[in-house]
C-alpha cells in the first residue's frame, strides 16, 4: 500500500501570499472606488526587449522548418545548448572568473535548481539559511526531509540553523555556529536588499572550506548590483570553487519570469566529505539528465539573445527602470521618516515599521490609508518581524503614485 | 560537513546510448563512405505545424508589449495557465472521461513528472516496473532511495518488482506478486509498442484498489493508438481515479520534444493508506508550487494552439507520417523473416533478433551490413535481451532506404 511522504506534514503552513490576497480582496470589496497599487510582489512588469522578441520570433519560425527543427527543435542536451553554456561561461570571464562551460547546467529557472540541488546530498545533511529570506529554501528543506520538526513557539525548524540578518549586523549573517552542511546564501538578498561584500563572503568561504560544508549561492538578483566593489558571483572569492554552488536566473535580469530560464554552476573543483573533485558536478549532471529534459528551446534561444551585447544593453535599460523605481520608493519612505535598507544594489526596499508596529499591522495601515499593498516582513522569517518589503518591479507611474500617497496619506 | 546522496552509488551504469554512440562512431571512422541511418532513437524529426508556429510567433510578439506581458509574460500559476488546464480537461471529456481542470497540473514534460511524482510518497514505498521499459523509471527510483541494491548477477534492483513483458504473455504484465506500492505502467509501451487493453488495465485497477497501491500511468504515446477499442487514458477504466495518476506529454503528439510541455493528472478521488481523497492532489500541488515555477509561457501558448481543432488536425498529420514509417519498417522486417511486435498503436517496432542472437550482436550486424542504427533491447531491461527496437520518428526517405538495405543486405 502506498503512503504519503510524511515530510509534507512538517511544512509550516504558508499563509503569506494567500493572506495578502485575502486582506486585499476584503479591502477592495469594502472600498470599491479605491485604486489599490501592489508594490509587494517580486514579479516583473516590463515587456521583453525588442532584440529578444525578434530572436524568439525567428526561433519560432525556424521551428516550422526541417532545418530549424533539426538544429534545435527536438530533444537537446538536458544540460542546455552548448552555445548558451559557452555564452554563460563567457559572461563570468568578463568579471575575471574562469568557469568551464561543462560546469554550467542550464535549467528552467533558479527556483527549480535551488530545491532540486539537495538531491545530490545526503539526507542527514543539515541546512543553514538567512533569516529573513525567500521562503522556498525552507520549504524544500522540509519536503526533502532535512528540516526536523517545526517548533511552533519559535516558528523555527529544529534541524535548520537560522542566520540572523538585522540592522545591528548590517544584514550580514555570521557563519553558522552549529553543524550546517548546506549553507544557502542569497545575495543580493530577498527581502532585505543587502549585498554581501567580499570580506563577508570570504568568511563564509573559509568557514565552508574548514568545515567541508557547501554554500548554495543564490545570485538571481546580481544584475541589480551597481557598486563595482561588490561581488556579483561567489566565484569572485578565492577558494569558492572548492565549496560553492551558484544558482542564477534570467528572470529578473532579462524579464524571463514567465519564459523560465536559469542555470547552476557546480564547479569541478567542488568537493565535500565523501566526494572528490568532479564527483558533485557528475552527480548534478546525473540528476538533471534523469529528472529533466532541458529548458524550453525557445527560452534558450531567447537567453542566447539576452547575452549578446545588444541584448545586454536592452536588458540593462529594464534593470535601470526598476532601479529608478527603487530610488523613488526609498527616497519617498525616508522622507516620511521610515528607516529603509536595500534598494540600491537590489530590487527590494526593506523598511522598519514605524512605532514598533508588527509587520501585519503595518500592512493593514498601508493598505487602508494609502491603498498600497506591501509584503509583511514576518512572512520571510522570525527576524523579519517589524519590517516590510516593497519592490521596484512595478510600473513607474504606479510607483510614483504609491509613494505620493504614502507621503501624503500615511499617519505615522 | 556535506556528504553526497549515496543512492547515486546504487545506479546501474547507463551504457546504452553512450555505447551506441561509441560503436556508431567507430564504424563511421572505419567506413567513412557509409551513409549511416539512425532509426534507434525516440526523437522527433518533423517540424512544428504552421498553426502552432503562428501561435508562437504571435505569443513572442505579444511578450514585447505591455499588454501581452501583463497577460501571460510574467510569473504565471505554477500549475499552468487556466485556459490550458481547461483545454486539457476538455480533451479528456471527448473520450467520456470527466477530469476537473484543478486535477490537471501542467509541467515541462512527462520525464520531469515521472521522476518528481515520487516526492509525494513515502521513502519505504516499493516500486514495480514493466520489463523491458523506458529506463528512467528505474533511475529515478534508485536516486530517490526506493530501489535497494543492484544485484549484479540478475541486473535487477532488489527492492523493485519487475513485471515481465514478453511475447509469451503478449507483452501484457501480470499484477505484481510481492509488495509494490507504486506501479509504473507505460502504455503504449516504450519499447515494446504494446498497448494494454481494457480488461488488462482493469486487472491493475482492481489490484491497486485492493492493495491500496498507486498506478503511475505513462500515456505519453497515446496519440499513436489507432484501434478505437484501446484505452488512451487509464481513466477510461472504472475506479481508476481512486488509484491512478496519469502523466502525459505534448512531445510525441505535437512535436514538443524540445519545446517541453506535459501534464500530470492527480485526481481528487485518489487515495492511499494514509491519505484521504484530495490529499495527494494537494501534495502534488505543493510539490510543484515549491520546486517549479510553471512551464515556459510560450510553450503553454503553443500547447493551447495544439489543442484547438486546427492544431489537432495538423498534429494528427505528423502522427500519421510517423505511423506510415512504422508500417514501412514493420512490413520490411517481416519480409526478411524477422518477427515484429508493436508499431501499430505505438511509434516503436520491437523485433526478435534472428537465430537467438544477443541484442548487441544484432546491433553490430545491422550496423555493419545495413549501416542502420537500432537500439539493443537489452538496454531496456533483462527481458529485452534478444530483441531490438526501431522507431518510426525518422524521415520517411531515410526509413525507406534503411528498410531496403535491411531487406537486401542483411544476411540472416
Amino acid at each position: 500500500m502506498a503512503t504519503i511522504n510524511a515530510n509534507y506534514d512538517n511544512l509550516a503552513p504558508s499563509y503569506l501570499f494567500s493572506e495578502i490576497g485575502k486582506r486585499t480582496k476584503a479591502f477592495c470589496s469594502a472600498n470599491p472606488k479605491a485604486k489599490v497599487i501592489k508594490l509587494g510582489i517580486g514579479d516583473t512588469t516590463q515587456p521583453l526587449p525588442p532584440f529578444i522578441v525578434d530572436a524568439m520570433v525567428d526561433a519560432a519560425k525556424r521551428l516550422g522548418t526541417i532545418e530549424g527543427y533539426k538544429a534545435f527543435g527536438h530533444y537537446g542536451d538536458e544540460q542546455g545548448m552548448t552555445n548558451l553554456r559557452n555564452a554563460i561561461a563567457a559572461k563570468y570571464s568578463e568579471r575575471g572568473v574562469q568557469i568551464d562551460a561543462s560546469e554550467v547546467l542550464v535549467s528552467d529557472g533558479a527556483k527549480s535548481d535551488l530545491g532540486n540541488i539537495q538531491s545530490i546530498f545526503g539526507e542527514d545533511n543539515n541546512v543553514a539559511i538567512q533569516d529573513p529570506v525567500y521562503p522556498a529554501y525552507l520549504d524544500v528543506t522540509a519536503i526533502n526531509g532535512r528540516s526536523g520538526e517545526l517548533d511552533k513557539a519559535s516558528g523555527k525548524y529544529k534541524r535548520v540553523f537560522y542566520m540572523k540578518c538585522v540592522p545591528e549586523n548590517n544584514f550580514s549573517p555570521e557563519v553558522p555556529k552549529s553543524k550546517a552542511d548546506l549553507i544557502y546564501l542569497c545575495s543580493p538578498n530577498n527581502p532585505t536588499g543587502a549585498v554581501m561584500n567580499k570580506s563577508q563572503l570570504e568568511k563564509f568561504v573559509e568557514h565552508a572550506q574548514s568545515t567541508k560544508s557547501v554554500i548554495i549561492f543564490d545570485a538571481a538578483y546580481s544584475a541589480f548590483i551597481t557598486d563595482k566593489n561588490l561581488p556579483r558571483s561567489i566565484y569572485e572569492i578565492n577558494g569558492a570553487k572548492k565549496c560553492a554552488i551558484e544558482v542564477q536566473s534570467f528572470s529578473k535580469s532579462a524579464g524571463f519570469t514567465g519564459l523560465r530560464l536559469g542555470w547552476t554552476v557546480v564547479p569541478k573543483d567542488l568537493e565535500c566529505e565523501n566526494a572528490v573533485p568532479g564527483r558533485l558536478n557528475q552527480l548534478w549532471n546525473r540528476r538533471q539528465t534523469t529528472f529533466f529534459n532541458g529548458a524550453s528551446n525557445i527560452a534558450q534561444m531567447a537567453g542566447l539573445a539576452a547575452l549578446t551585447p545588444e541584448g545586454q544593453a536592452q536588458c540593462q535599460q529594464i534593470v535601470d527602470y526598476y532601479q529608478t523605481n527603487c530610488q523613488i520608493i526609498k527616497k519617498g519612505l525616508e522622507r516620511t521618516g521610515l528607516r529603509t535598507f536595500g534598494g540600491e544594489n537590489a530590487p527590494y526596499i526593506w523598511a522598519r515599521t514605524p512605532n514598533n508596529m508588527s509587520s501585519w499591522d503595518f500592512f493593514d495601515k498601508l493598505l487602508n490609508e494609502a491603498n498600497v499593498v506591501g509584503t509583511p516582513g514576518s512572512g520571510f522569517g522570525p527576524s523579519g518581524e517589524g519590517f516590510f518589503r516593497l519592490s521596484g518591479f512595478g510600473f513607474k507611474e504606479d510607483t510614483e503614485e504609491a509613494v505620493d500617497r504614502i507621503k501624503t496619506r500615511l499617519h505615522i
